[in-house]
């Protein structure tokens, strides 16, 4: 098994971080919160998915509450949403761009990591899931909105196919900085494709439906 | 003290993820959620609980997010929601039954295993009321609504009971399948009873109110 | 470093227990909820701070799930808001009084406990600020209202100066009950005075808004 470079999974998390610190203060904004509301909803999009993904794996205390650079990262995101941001109209968009390079790159960063904490494979496909979506979803339950993860866009399964690829890859020690990439970008494309195609998965049949 | 069967556990564990998972698809249903909307909050329905009793126990990674078997088990029941699911006006109540029975099992099965896994008696009620209720509560919190377990029925009291009357068997060296199945349908009655008769706890007074 | 006394720790989780479990009642109380779900939110609101806390630092079970002092301070607690309660109108108030002494207890309580558990100096002021404000976003994620902590009043910001001092206090040597208990009544001085004199935090410019 390759040994797993420590410098690559602190860059994932803090692309990912930063990412989604981005969206969770275009969320706080949007919703006409002050600086601290900024700045916690920021912090809690940022790092909810990573400190989720450590409790799980027993990694404890989490990175996210622990490494300096992480927490940092987020502030500095929260202030820089906070100074310059883009019209509240233009905001949602911004926040799904940001979102699909943070879901993408905490796919790949946390399957890795449970991998590289000894989870089985199943585990740490669903770990990578876990850390994904988890910002995400904290920060819009946080924001009083339903989870982007349960609207209509694919949102989880890319996350889940790319971590379902990392982790096969792991499988066959084939894990590189190219294939890592390889598959953070991947995910980010499919989640941008069935953005900007507004793909929808089928919805249930509904019988007897009143409205 | 008896050892506890492992089968009898897992037995437990996958009625109980049949049971929310199903009931979370239904929500899912109601809220108009796609495929993969649906999926999502079966399984997080359906695991949420049982992972914040691992966590609690700190028995790392969770059964929830590492066993295949509950998994496929959650995955099964939000398909099957999706495909077969009664028309949105009836749907409340098939929740209602559903939500009964995964708190019943998950009540009895939660307490069990903080007690294999050397909690004390008080913990181990305090953790089968919350696997009990956990998963209701991320169903509900996701999609939007006030959690079942804060609504007027009783709802905590009854996977409580249950939780205490496992516990005090078990200081007693008699946990049997026959008990264990016997605190389940109980559990399972109590609350059925209370919804089928919309059993009212007492209201707060309310002085000065001015609505 | 000087040893920190059990029944001071005890002191402080008793206190942030008392005051969050009344906050949660009367939220509870508010939202018209019956008896039972005044206890559960009571309940929730009380202990879901020192929960995250003790997940965090690996400290389990919880002592908010296993210490009967901690359960039983809540429950009374909670049937206390039940019985005697203001009129609702004026329960806002109310709630965030008990909030800020609950926050105050809880942001050094939490901060101290990390520090004994071996957290670095970091992660023991985030941890003091997730245990002061967990309580509380777990009370209105359920009863679905938005968390007090990205309101517009300063609310983070008094309980992470708090840990910081004691943290500092800590570094020097000089935590001693009057250093802790001076910490306490800053962090519910600070926040008091921004709940009464309405600070608000500076609110981000909006260009190109549309309503």
């Amino acid at each position: 098994m390759l040994t797993f470079d420590p410098h690559l999974q602190l860059a994932l998390d803090l692309v990912g971080v930063f990412a989604f610190a981005l969206s969770g203060g275009l969320v706080a904004v949007k919703k006409r919160l002050d600086l601290f509301g900024v700045l916690v909803l920021s912090g809690a999009a940022a790092l909810g998915g990573g400190v989720m993904r450590d409790v799980l794996i027993g990694d404890l205390p989490p990175v996210g509450i622990s490494d300096w650079r992480l927490l940092t990262s987020a502030l500095i995101a929260g202030l820089v949403t906070f100074l310059y941001h883009p019209g509240v109209e233009r905001i949602s968009r911004f926040v799904r761009v940001l979102d699909a390079a943070g879901l993408a790159v905490f796919a790949i960063g946390g399957s890795l990591k449970a991998l590289g904490a000894g989870m089985d494979p199943l585990t740490s496909v669903i770990v990578g899931g876990i850390t994904a979506v988890g910002g995400g979803i904290v920060r819009d339950v946080l924001a009083g909105q339903v989870p982007e993860v349960l609207r209509r866009e694919m949102y989880a399964l890319p996350a889940l196919l790319g971590s379902a690829l990392i982790v096969t890859a792991h499988h066959f020690d084939a894990v590189s900085p190219l294939v890592i990439w390889g598959c953070v970008a991947l995910v980010f494309a499919v989640r941008m494709i069935a953005v900007v195609l507004d793909v929808h998965a089928p919805k249930p049949l509904r019988t007897g439906e009143l409205t």
